[in-house]
């Protein structure tokens, strides 16, 4: 039996594509519109209102297509109340479970507008008693529990779109517009080493993502110093950045790459392993650098700084150093765990890493993405990371570059 | 003290560059070398052999160059008898472990040679008495035990590199030559064809590693079409592939691409979650298609026709589905297991996949990596995968035209 | 002194992102903008339409941001008459020239509203009076000639957006998003097959734009196939497709591939350029073809089907082959001269003359770019070429399988 | 009848991938070969001596092969005399004139080796009479002239492999591995320095081939600089560069990127056109810059210290500016004109002029391609260019950092 439902959008609906994508999300999901109303703002600065019904086959695939639409931060007019069901196994949400954004989130549940706690895409919302006020989290579908309540159906659910960057951030802003190798990036630097400060100096955290090309473009020296003058706060990364940077500390060589001579190998085979066993017998990083084993890379500094990092373990792994999650899920877990008060993410060489992040982060947290490969950038955003901001270039450059903006006297 | 040892190679030494990977080897160990003879054959069809004295520092930095040497297939002119040493601690060689190639390697010990099964890189070589008789294997650092012995040092290992494509197998050596685009790609797709025709006659099985983009691209179709027609022995993939092609299967629909009408979208959002919450609540995939839940796609006629398939996880799933191992060293152990009677492997649109099966698989399998990313080709071979032949190509067409080529009465 | 106009634009406005790149163009001229009314459509079919004031420093400022604007369909409300000024040195416009799109476009002389002929994009608009009726038509810079009076200003000019491709092309639409290698190839290859039928079924001519890699590829047979088909009624290229191609036919080689063995080797040297001393020997492609000289690959077959084609030399060139126009000026007028009739273009394999004759193409005539690197088809679009569709694929699996589907008994 | 000859090689044959090579091309031309003589050297420092007979089907297929194992600096070791044959046809040589490599080489004329003047790949072998003594010059076959006399065959014609680089240039050789973004970036820009440094000592000149990139990565200031401070002799470049350059002087935009602000637009339009009809009414960029109207940029810089520079274009361009050869033969010679005495050429984000300039150079002038497509550095060396090494990074981030190296006081 068709169904549809009012719903309502505001901002500057004319400057951004978002008209142009709920059009396509309504007919990818073989539903329809018509606008009700559409009130434009006169000017460049006004916001623009819009009020549309969309109608579906049946209540189910309408309630798809609308959770489809908050992605965009479309909502309902009369969001109703929320409806919950109760989880019959482990692991398995009910089927009609509301599907979540990366966007800010409230649930009706009575009366009450409650928020979502740690807001992240492709989750469902849990619902508990807390002392007598409901409260509601994400959580990932492997994590949710037979017996627990998670939201079902679209109604009841309201999101708030991120805000367009205002005008103080009017530089920032033009990394906007596309991917591109060819724009001023030397002033690109410039405003993520403002950006950086600007975090710290409200005592937010920067979170870094990172690939083994830091270590083998030769910019372990500057990320040290990036470490040590406080711009990361914790690490995210795999098996590899740890274990090139720890062989490039124990015998000069990175994959490839003797740093001090500038030459070339193809594997460098037995180093990397080799240094993956002698961290194996110290027992951690920490405890090698605590053994005096390790003293020196980027892992030595964040250590010796008393930063957090999060290895997380793929297939194609030898080893692992022993500080590197196996399990892919408590990996995604440890992750979770360092979200708090992080004001800023950097992204630079790894798109496994770095699409994982994305995955998890809120779309309230600015996030750079530096690589380059276009790829990895464009990557990020299509995944639904839409704060996400791309600047393709050389990592090792960029972040000399960063390191001398940042940190006094890094270059003499 | 100065240590120094004659090695031997022999071979087709002037046509292969293998001579200047040595000499660059032993400039990048820091040890030095010279020539004690050098026969060159007379014909392009003759071998030529030569034997060369290294030296460096001491006998430890010699052990290593050796070793290294070793990975081209270079031998010790007098290798003497293998040492071994008991491991420790769990998961923690000996500092001077032998550290293995892919090639055929064979160990001497007392006066007998024994061959290492299951040669694999980067791993230690477990020796080991089975009713009186000495046997060795490759065995990863994460899986040894305190206990175990392994053998030590460079002396009493002899490889043997992978012999040059025959005379009957010159069709196919030119893609020996490097990565290109610019190859005649459809001559390249009836080499493969062929190949794997004659890996199926011999009773071989043939390894498939593949990646979503089998389904973003439409070729789902053909390969469901070589998993019938028994082209398709066993599958590696991660979460991405089966998620996409049962999300397809179910909805119709694959990340961006409505395949039937071919529109595409950004993020498919809920399909791809709700998808997987499907089969989870069904217990497994072979489960979903028992209870018909999943009638249709690659993984649906993997189960059907009694396929096997190796799904191992990463940090950036969602999910995952039921049979995705979590966690990866689990997971690598599944895929070594999945390795017995492979005598072609092919990897398809995945550089994280290829990559894993890359660091597992034998030299002496040969391997072909399909990718329309030349970087993902080139990849494979720099870690040390020298059987790779790579081929740059859109896999959409590419899977297509193998399946006209393979199974009669695809396209009508 | 600030100045101000009025414009309005109709069509589909809120599925095309066209609002938000308006409203970009604004800001990028430093002009300003409100919103006089904005009626928008009900439903998705329905067209909406929007009257807008723009407004700059100073009435020059404003005529450059209305030229602007007219390369997305926008046109005055009160377009006034054109005013046209003579021109005073050959090849030099008057300072505020008309800077053609390459929409339709239409010139109010007296009170007639004039078509202009052949539009391109980046020329003036010539007026000429042919026995006493106004014409005019598009002219490059370079051979404007003193005397001759060009449209100056903003007023008096209108340009027709390209229509949505309408319900009939709906397959043919999809096309329309993004470049990307994720998409379902062989589903793109049959519908170039239909839309290249119904151009030749309407009597229009198809124009391809190739590069040599057309020949590496081993895709010449294909090429020749759609040749004697009659799907290539003209052949845009440089000296090296031909010159491969020639190679090829000569010699059996082409740049580093020997086709019918597969074998690749780097820089064919003297193999090409002796061919290219050949044809010149002969007098021109032509001549090699009646004498018995040239008798296979897709030159020849052109030459032998009385096909057009126009080869325009670069810098990079050896010879050239005698038929190059080795200035690119009269390269540029031969290709406009051979844009009469085209109702399809095709471009393969080469980023400079495709680039080149999407500078000289209307945008009514359909184009579609099939590049195996990304950047060639975004190129194309940021060029101004929108009405471009770009396919990411593999040229010798693409040509093949385009044969198969146009050429009956291709493959046999 | 068969034929054979007998030729020798020497120098660092084993860790250079020379031998690999000239055993393909003995393949590759179908003929054969055996080696006579093969003396190693006993150290990595040594030289080996090898003396091989090459066979083909007859005389002409011999000489082809010869002509091509001298591109690897193999030589005849019974040179005998060269033989000249006189020029028929303007523009057509001789079917088996001598087609040069880009190495030093000398022609035995009676019993006098002559030094080829101008080392070009690709041309004749020009001899003439200068006062009695014989020279010999390269000569592309288009500016060639009945009655002229060139080299044929592969007799009397000796070539000199380019010396590897020696201990002093021991950091920069690392460059010579492959093609990679894995590489200590900051070092190669200072060992750039360094070598350009070397040569401005040494009154050599320096060579720049650049694209427009340059000025879109807001790299122009930085390339002012190398200008003012002498690190740029001359410029080759098409009218991208150069109307880019102006159109951000005049405009203060840069096709796609506001430069002062950083927002980005598609495709700049009206401004470049407008710029270059602005130079297009001055008559040339010195005259700009003589009246005033252009003060600032590149081009202006370039003119303003007297330094050269040669635009060529291409049939992409819109205009051209006046100072652009329309005619790629005059083009490449003008660029021609240019080469004498440079020292040291670097080629930076233009894949078309750096194919051409590479084209022309001799293999003895050391040449560097900086570009973040890895695809332009690879098919320079693919083109013959066997001088050349890559960097695949960012041109912004590089030339800013070129320019923190060579010009006291730029980043304050």
């Amino acid at each position: 039996m068709p169904a549809s439902e009012t719903v309502e959008l505001a901002g500057h609906l004319l400057d951004s594509g978002l008209l142009s994508r709920i059009v396509d999300d309504v007919g990818e999901y073989g539903a329809d519109f018509s606008f009700d109303s559409f009130e434009v703002g006169r000017k460049f600065t006004d916001e623009s209102r819009a009020t549309i019904t969309v109608s579906a086959a049946d209540s189910q695939a309408l309630a798809r297509v609308l959770m489809r639409l908050q992605t965009h931060g479309v909502n309902l007019v009369d969001p109703g109340e929320a409806r919950t069901r109760e989880v019959e196994h482990d692991g398995v949400f009910p089927d009609d479970f509301y599907s979540t954004t990366n966007l800010d989130t409230a649930v009706r549940l009575g009366s009450t507008w409650v928020d979502v706690e740690q807001p992240e895409m492709d989750c469902g919302l849990l619902v508990w008693d807390d002392s007598g006020r409901s409260r509601v989290r994400t959580i990932p579908v492997s994590e949710v529990r037979a017996g627990q309540r998670v939201v079902c159906g679209a109604a009841g659910v309201r999101v708030r779109r991120v805000p367009r960057l205002q005008a103080g951030d009017k530089a920032f802003e033009f990394m906007n517009s596309q991917v591109s190798t060819e724009k001023p990036q030397a002033l690109l630097v410039r405003q993520i080493a403002e950006q950086m400060r600007s975090v710290k100096a409200d005592d937010g955290r920067i979170l870094w993502v990172a690939g083994p090309a830091v270590v083998h473009t030769g910019a372990a020296p500057a990320m040290v110093a990036l470490v040590r003058a406080g711009y990361v706060d914790v690490l995210f990364g795999g098996n590899a950045i740890a274990t090139h940077d720890i062989e490039s500390a124990l015998y000069g060589t990175s994959l490839g790459v003797d740093l001090a001579h500038g030459r070339g190998v193809e594997h460098g085979h037995e180093h990397h392993i080799r240094a993956i066993n002698r961290i194996r017998g110290c027992g951690s990083i920490r405890a090698a650098v605590d053994q005096g084993v390790l003293t020196g890379g980027v892992m030595h500094a964040l250590v010796a700084h008393g930063k957090d990092f999060v290895l997380v373990g793929s297939v194609r792994d030898d080893g692992p150093l022993p500080d590197v999650y196996t399990d892919v899920i408590e990996g995604q877990r440890a992750m979770r765990a360092q979200l708090r008060d992080v004001g800023f993410a950097i992204m630079v060489a790894t798109m496994l890493h770095s699409v994982a992040t994305g995955n998890i982060l809120p779309a309230s947290i600015p996030l750079v993405c530096v690589d380059i490969n276009p790829a990895t950038v464009t990557k990020l955003a299509d995944r639904g990371s839409v704060q996400a901001r791309g600047i393709v270039t050389d990592i090792g450059l960029f972040l000399e570059q960063l390191a001398v903006e940042l940190v006094p006297g890094f270059r003499d």
